[in-house]
């Protein structure tokens, strides 16, 4: 279970490390740029989740391997951005799809394992606080790359974002009520928070709002 | 004299919600942004507050009935700026004073609020560190709303706005020194602030700027 | 040493208040804009190192003396400035060549107190984390500085900025370790950011980028 854990937090910060290095290529940051918006979209939402559960020093600063795999990734994502470079220019928008399916895998995983960290803190009682802790996880890192590259936070600018994240996280709490195993709750709640992301884009499922 | 605090939080709690979600209509959000903005509008200065105290996790999360009250405030100022969508667009100038009306309910009534979780917590003796609280609380949420919402921050671009919150939390440690009863001291002083951001609004009381 | 800290601290604050101001005076804010944000540069990184070291409330509100220095430094680079307001606005160049000394004096000091301050809170084990946090209150006061006066931030704009801080926080550890003296370890890591700050600025090196 531990392990499990440990994999899909590590697949979590791959996924969200490539969307913000890719922010970063596409706002032509140099390569120090790039790696710092790659680690702080990987490690700022569990950064914002430790300060709040008072968790500190935050758990990233625990251990090297984190930040050293989120730096490769970042650093193997611009070389490959260089070496592609031709190509990336012409085909913005496929490499926006590209961005999107891997910030909903990072979404959907941050916001399992951030409520199971909440409730490993101690805070299993307050489901309240377990869904807004899963979603402030699942939605900082974004949140601070799309602060720190001044685009529009992909938070208001795109369909259902934070609320897949909501609903993602209030389906893991019920399967853990209903007695599923663990890692079958995460894998499930997981799925449906991307899938929520990926339908949402998809279909251009909108909230209304007043023209 | 619990009951006074409590209502008074919450009329702060409604009143910088509905100058939040105000700001999300103007901005053309949709629904959920609109609630967002609202919430973290009203939510946003005390939980700078409680992380600066050690107060973690943040009071907010205690309970729903908070957020409750303040997604159904957001949720109807929607609804009202739908259904007065025409009339909205044509008449900004006025929307903006109504905004501002609340705005300063909110700083007044949070300024003073966030000293006194202060002060219950234990720093009753630190009265710099006090005031400095009470203005991150009143403050807070409309820096955090005019940030997320691309805003030049009203804190800047407004006369006299953490002045009046500076001004107001001085009055109330004040009030309080010359042994006025708690709930005379926090009216007055919220009062004070109010009083202090709708005449340098109203007469267009300015700092000093070099041009 | 107590004391040489005191004056290095000092010194760092007023630096960065003053490269803060500076900022505030070149996008028009008034008088308590230019004070705020020049407080906030000076502060600004080490309340974010108290915060993830879990220092609540952070340090720089213990005493006034230090915020006083700060807001009088403020005070008198507005005054300055308006004195000097028909020279200023002939020579932004000049006046930004200034404010990048004052920056780097300012990165340099925290830089390396921070990381002190950090040992001190008894993490000295985890230069990992040391070098983190020593980064951190460097580069954090100019970031908020940037982010709240709507300019790229100079962390991504300038060439080696934060890689600056990083080098000068590893050769502090590295000069402890070979047992120099504190007070010539603290002095010489200082000049080593200050270095490759102003170098990388005056040769205008550049970290890879793709266009």
């Amino acid at each position: 279970m531990e392990k499990l854990f440990n994999i899909m937090e590590l697949l979590g910060i791959i996924a969200f490390t490539i969307s913000g290095a890719m922010v970063g290529i596409e706002k032509k940051m140099d390569l120090f740029g790039v790696m710092f918006l790659g680690i702080t979209t990987a490690f700022g939402g569990g950064i914002i989740r430790d300060i709040m559960l008072g968790n500190l020093p935050p758990a990233m600063f625990e251990s090297h391997r984190n930040i050293e795999i989120a730096a490769g990734t970042a650093l193997l994502v611009f070389i490959i951005g260089y070496l592609t470079r031709e190509y990336y220019s012409r085909h913005l928008d496929m490499i926006e799809t590209i961005n999107n399916v891997f910030d909903a895998v990072g979404l959907g995983i941050f916001t399992t394992t951030g409520i199971q960290i909440a409730i490993n803190t101690g805070y299993g009682y307050n489901k309240f606080l377990l869904v807004c802790l899963g979603m402030i996880t699942g939605v900082g890192g974004g949140l601070l790359r799309d602060i720190i590259a001044a685009r529009t936070p992909v938070i208001f600018a795109k369909h259902i974002y934070a609320v897949a994240s909501i609903v993602g996280g209030m389906s893991y709490l019920w399967f853990l009520d209903i007695d599923f195993q663990q890692s079958s709750a995460m894998t499930l709640s997981i799925l449906v928070t991307f899938i929520i992301r990926i339908l949402s884009t998809v279909k251009k499922w909108n909230l209304p709002r007043i023209n």
